[in-house]
């Protein structure tokens, strides 16, 4: 593990249109998201999850997502992944086409009790039923892990409390484990820990990482993850994003900060920074924030590009 | 060279009064400048640059620096270093006081005729006599090499245009080589070619990198230099600063940014993260900035802690 063993290509799976758009004060009108959901992978992008399946009263500003995933124009090729909380979600979400899904739970109990209102035993359970029908009916499944890294209540996760539930994942069938540092809090240290103690556990084409930008480690963490092996990483374009039940949670790494990095770095990804960037000021527009959170956007403002 | 073999300690070189302040619009009156300084040394950083001897007539903002300099309050085992462009500047620095100096010149031939109006051999043989008068008098002499990754004009610098400037300034004796990724365009893996390129040419002791925060990129640079051993870097509280002469420069590196990843990555710098908060909070509100440029403030403003 060198520092400059990188992978050659990576797999940026883009969060925005759900992990994004749940933490907006605002409801986004449907064919807003879905033209936003049709410019992301227009640009390139191999994974745009597009909404949740969880309950409206939960998260009213997706209340739309039949509509949503019923009225996106899927481009070959693309997966287009939705959470789903239970198995009523997942009925709802087969109704409206779904070939994709993703599931949640965490690594910190007092998180997922408060977030999920559930132990983690209890949730790894009644996802359990969950996968074994998504899997039945062909769908690719996806597993998130909250606060695999810092909890904004239990501070430090140790890496022996998040390999319990990866275990737990793999052995219900999930074919790909997203490991967030939700608040945005982790070190590339931990990052670190942490991979290595999943090495010979969780293999590498079924690791990804979902780093949140609050201190700004986002990026770093992305590297030294990338040193280690990894390559499938969360982002949301624009740096949209949050999470309502951690205290001071700021957006997710943006997919065009990403992107400036790993293009420059010469890592592969088949996505179009541009059309990354036209989406995310597209969405932005939308949500009438004045200051984009991503760097990219402020480095590359259309009112600075004129000067 | 392993992911994980990183230095115990690092050196923050504190730039935010000078590199932070000269690229204001405002003119910070002298008592707070004077205040700011003496409050990022109160912080226990152990560099506080404190103000430039350049031609008021280009930097209009540290017009002040002869007030400033006699006016700070010194502590014991924290250097003040100065900006000075030449024996004129020498001159003014040493009747003010100034026991350390920070001259500059450029990687990049463009940048350095366009923003110093001569060229990089010009600039150097210029301050052979800068540097060799400080010597004599005792002072501690930093040097700055601007874009010595990426020029806003050429593009991207490869090393073997910024070896000779290095090992020119060494010739002269200089103690310390800053190299600066001025508007911020650098990835991890230009830093760890630079870094190779120096390695056996510049001692680790005497090098330090300069990294700007445009495109989020700036701590994923720290973490690969120090990977490769490099231990000082500059930065600048509240993440102040740009460059007036590079088109699309956004701020340094905050400090607070930088000491959070350190802080938490166990490693020391012997400074005291919530008194740079509060100093860099002190700056901006002098300077109206109602959106802190460092993610650290903006994660942990007193609005969002009181909640």
């Amino acid at each position: 593990m060198s520092t400059l063993s990188l992978p050659q290509r990576v797999r940026v799976v883009e969060v925005g249109a759900r992990d994004g758009l749940q933490n907006e004060p605002t409801f986004v009108p449907t064919e807003v998201k879905i033209r936003f959901i049709e410019m992301l992978a227009d640009a390139g992008l191999p994974v745009v999850e597009a909404t949740s399946f969880v309950s409206p009263r939960w998260v009213p500003q997706l209340a739309d997502a039949e509509q949503v995933l019923m009225g996106i124009h899927r481009l070959p090729g693309v997966r287009y992944p939705v959470l789903v909380p239970n198995l009523k979600g997942l009925e709802r979400a087969l109704a409206a086409g779904a070939r994709e899904i993703a599931i949640f739970t965490a690594a910190s109990e007092t998180f997922c009790q408060k977030n999920l209102n559930r132990t983690i035993g209890q949730s790894l359970q009644e996802f359990e039923q969950v996968v074994q029908e998504a899997r039945q009916a062909g769908l690719w499944v996806r597993a998130y892990i909250s606060t695999a890294f810092v909890c904004p209540y239990e501070g430090t996760i140790p890496p022996e409390q998040v390999l319990p539930v990866v275990e737990r994942l793999l052995e219900m069938g999930v074919d790909e484990i997203s490991l967030g540092d939700t608040i945005g809090a982790a070190v590339p240290t931990q990052v670190a820990q942490l991979t290595e103690r999943l090495h010979g556990l969780l293999p590498l084409e079924r690791t990804a990482y979902h780093f949140h930008d609050t201190y700004g480690m986002a990026l770093a963490n992305v590297l030294m993850a990338m040193q280690m092996g990894v390559w499938i990483f969360d982002s949301s374009a624009g740096g949209l994003g949050g999470c309502p039940f951690a205290p001071g949670a700021a957006g997710n790494l943006a997919t065009e900060d990403l992107l400036y990095m790993l293009d420059s770095m010469g890592i592969e990804t088949g996505v179009a920074r541009q059309k990354v960037a036209e989406a995310a000021r597209f969405i932005l527009q939308h949500l009438q924030r004045s200051t984009p959170p991503s760097r990219y956007l402020q480095a590359c403002a259309p009112s600075k590009e004129a000067k």
